[in-house]
C-alpha cells in the first residue's frame, strides 16, 4: 500500500426527507460504520434550525461525517479510513438505502502518500479538483 | 457560488512530536476553528496505543478532523465548511505553527455542486484523484 489512508467523498442529491431527521442520520452512521467494518469510538449528531443535520463519527480508523442540506435534497458524506480491514466504499449502499438519492457521485482520494511518491505528483495534484 | 461547501484536505509530513499529544491536537483544533471563523459545536479527541491521535470537531459549518501517524511524522487534516463567512484555508497556518511540518500539501474540493453543473463534469471527476 503506497498510502496510509483512503478518503471517500460522496455527493447524494434528490434525497428523501430522512436527511433532515437526526435519528435517521445517527442510525445511518452506525449502520455505515458496521458495514464498512470499522470501530466506532464516538458519534455526535446536531440538528440545525430551521433545517439540516450534521453527524460526525470518530472511528478507530479515522472518521465518518454526514452533512445535509434538506432544502437542496443534498447530503454530503465523507469517510476516511486506514488499514486493510475496512471497505469505506461500502458506505455508499448504506446511504442509498437510508436516503434514496436520485443521483450519487463518489470520489476516492488516497491520503498519506509518502512525500517521495507525492512529490512526483505535486503538479497534477495542485490543480483544483471537483 | 456554484457549490454549497468547500472541503480542504491537508497533508503534513515531517511533523514534530506534538502530533502525538492529545492536548496539542485539541488545542490546534480549537485555535483552527477560531482562525477559520467557524463555530465549534463539539470536539472529541482520542489517543491510540501505542501512538497516534485523532481529533474530530463538529462545526456549525460542518467539520474539522485531524489524524496523526507519529511513526511516519504524518498528520492528515481536513476541514469542510459552508458559507462565505469562513476561510478554511486559514487552518493551514495554524497547523504549521503547532506541528512544524517539513512538507505540506493542500487540496481544495468543492462540495455540493448542483447536479446540472456536476453532470457536465462527471467524466473528469470519475477519475481517481490523489
Amino acid at each position: 500500500m503506497d498510502a496510509l489512508g483512503r478518503h471517500v467523498l460522496i455527493e447524494l442529491w434528490e434525497c428523501n426527507p430522512a436527511i433532515n431527521q437526526p435519528e435517521s442520520v445517527r442510525a445511518a452512521i452506525c449502520q455505515g460504520v458496521r458495514e464498512i467494518g470499522a470501530t466506532l469510538l464516538h458519534v455526535y449528531v446536531h440538528q440545525f434550525s430551521p433545517q439540516g443535520v450534521t453527524g460526525v463519527a470518530t472511528l478507530a480508523e479515522s472518521h465518518l461525517a454526514l452533512h445535509s442540506w434538506p432544502e437542496h435534497g443534498y447530503l454530503a458524506a465523507d469517510v476516511f479510513t486506514c488499514g486493510d480491514q475496512v471497505d469505506p466504499l461500502a458506505l455508499v449502499d448504506v446511504l442509498k438505502q437510508w436516503f434514496e438519492p436520485g443521483f450519487v457521485e463518489v470520489k476516492e482520494l488516497k491520503r498519506g502518500r509518502r512525500p517521495e511518491v507525492a512529490r512526483c505528483k505535486v503538479e497534477s495534484m495542485a490543480e483544483e479538483m471537483g
